[in-house]
């Protein structure tokens, strides 16, 4: 296959890593992923998970590179690799330091969730009671603003997510999650949000993970770019990516950890979770080739359909890593 | 003054910083300083005080700016400021971890000591019985090679510099001492040290800390001069350089912490030591001034007095902090 003139990004991806998936990637033709370093560490044993991507990056030279600036997306493309962007889906990395945003900026961390399912230092998850924002929360968003350290609010509550946006001077993303009207649940995205997150200017990832898709490992591939289709009317064809949530070659031991980390303990009248099986059409990172006939089918025009794959992310990345200018205002808002 | 060309280098500092001693380095002419960011911390402290010097960057963005590159290092001089080139006097911050000298290294590290005075995991201090390189300094040798960090062997034993002189693909640097012939004492550097030294392209700081000073705080600047002239007939004018060791404003309890650390107890029969008095001629960085001067009247010619300063340093500086190309020996062995 050709690789897309602007190559397909996935915007959430925790994989198992192994040089399987990253040629994967390439046959993709996937020029970056945001993949997730850490969950549930604190920031000591985030560096060793960094270190860990500094010996793939050396490693798998010839597949992938840090991306960590708008010109490794582009020296991605053109050396037709995959650029692996960094990223925390809990803000635990920072402890209550607000000089540890920084410290991992330089570390090679561009993105990262204010809250993870629960309450943090930061704002609320969508499983406790969310009370928004915090004044913590407000310093570190003014702090990522300035270093070009991207928002994610894929796990927040909706409170925190919407005063997140209206905080926020650059836009944010939520790089994986489906619309609640789709698949219920409030971990999934409100009509509200998706409004406000597209008129500031932000993205939305769709998520292929089966606990966000309507009818779970078994929704088709047309039933997902149906709503694609409705999604992008509320956000907008240029304000919508995929953000896979893909967990490929993940032991399902792994799962009770994801989802709650060390602060309950296992229900022993529950049977453990597992990772639910991945639908057919969206197996791996080669899936994007599936959602290419699939959003074409749904009525994209191909250009659209190429911005939905790729080219809205690497718009919307290569912008959100550039470093604020002091003094100048980040974006004005319409 | 007006600032010269190529401007002035300090190749260690350990002040108490403030506003007021980065105003001096900017009224001495400085425009770069390598600056001691830990001693006897792991890496987690050493990480808070690195978070320090990103406030003091922000803070003094007038006076300062990091120094992490040669591109850094031209832009304080046309800025008109000081670049900050921040390293570390012991390898205790890399902990027993190869991955952590590039954690270090994107955190703005630039220099790194293998050991000082004591055992370390890489190699000897002056005050253990030195049985040389140890195979992990053998790594991390090559691994500051790779990345372009480097290596300082003020503090440690004669075998253990002489083997990391022979075992580094890069020119290495004692950035503070004295000659042993000078001022005795197995701190200080033979003779048969500085010609290795030298042979193999690398650079010497000479010390204004008065323990390495001939006749201590008494020392006369005419004195240190003489030295200098004799010193640059062994390792040559141009790898000669300044490293003055200065420690302003620090209070006195400090001094038994860098001495020792935290392996032993202070004797009780010992009053605590104290900082010696600096020389008159040498109070702070503007004792550059009268450097200036005597370098002149000990018979170097202006241009030399300049390579001295500061020249000498940049040119090094420049080329030590540039990455190693893989796949590309650094610098031929002549």
């Amino acid at each position: 296959m050709t690789t897309p003139r602007a190559g397909r990004v996935d915007a959430l991806q925790f994989c198992n890593w192994s040089r399987k998936i990253f040629e994967q990637m390439r046959a993709a033709g996937l020029s970056a992923v945001h993949a997730t370093v850490a969950y549930h560490e604190g920031f000591r044993p985030t560096v060793d998970r960094i270190i860990a991507w500094n010996a793939r990056f050396r490693e798998h030279a010839d597949l992938i590179l840090p991306g960590r600036s708008a010109a490794d997306l582009i020296r991605a493309l053109s050396s037709d690799r995959t650029a692996v962007i960094l990223g925390l889906q809990n803000p635990l990395p920072i402890e209550d330091d607000l000089g540890l945003v920084a410290v991992l900026h330089d570390l090679g961390i561009r993105v990262m969730q204010l809250t993870y399912n629960n309450q943090s230092l930061l704002g609320c998850g969508w499983q406790d009671a969310d009370s928004g924002l915090t004044r913590m929360g407000r310093e570190v968003i003014r702090e990522m603003n300035r270093l070009g350290m991207l928002i994610d609010l894929s796990h927040a509550g909706e409170r925190t997510a919407l005063e997140a946006i209206e905080a926020s001077a650059r836009p944010v993303a939520i790089t994986h999650a489906t619309p609640a009207a789709w698949r219920d649940g409030k971990r999934q995205v409100s009509e509200t949000l998706m409004r406000a997150l597209a008129q500031s200017g932000g993205m939305l990832g769709l998520s292929l993970y089966p606990h966000h898709l309507r009818d779970g490992s078994g929704t088709t591939l047309a039933a997902f770019c149906e709503m694609a289709a409705r999604t992008a009317e509320i956000v907008g064809v240029r304000q919508l990516g995929i953000g896979s949530d893909l967990c490929q070659d993940q032991p399902d031991e792994l799962l009770a950890w994801m989802r709650e980390g060390k602060w309950t303990r296992p229900d022993p009248a529950q049977p453990p979770p597992k990772f639910p099986p991945q639908p057919a059409w969206f197996q791996d990172s080669r899936g994007f080739a599936n959602l290419a006939d699939g959003l074409r089918s749904a009525g994209f025009a191909p250009a659209d359909v190429e911005a939905i794959l790729g080219a809205n992310w690497q718009r919307f990345f290569r912008a959100a890593f550039r470093p604020a200018v002091e003094g100048e205002p980040w974006q004005p808002r319409s």
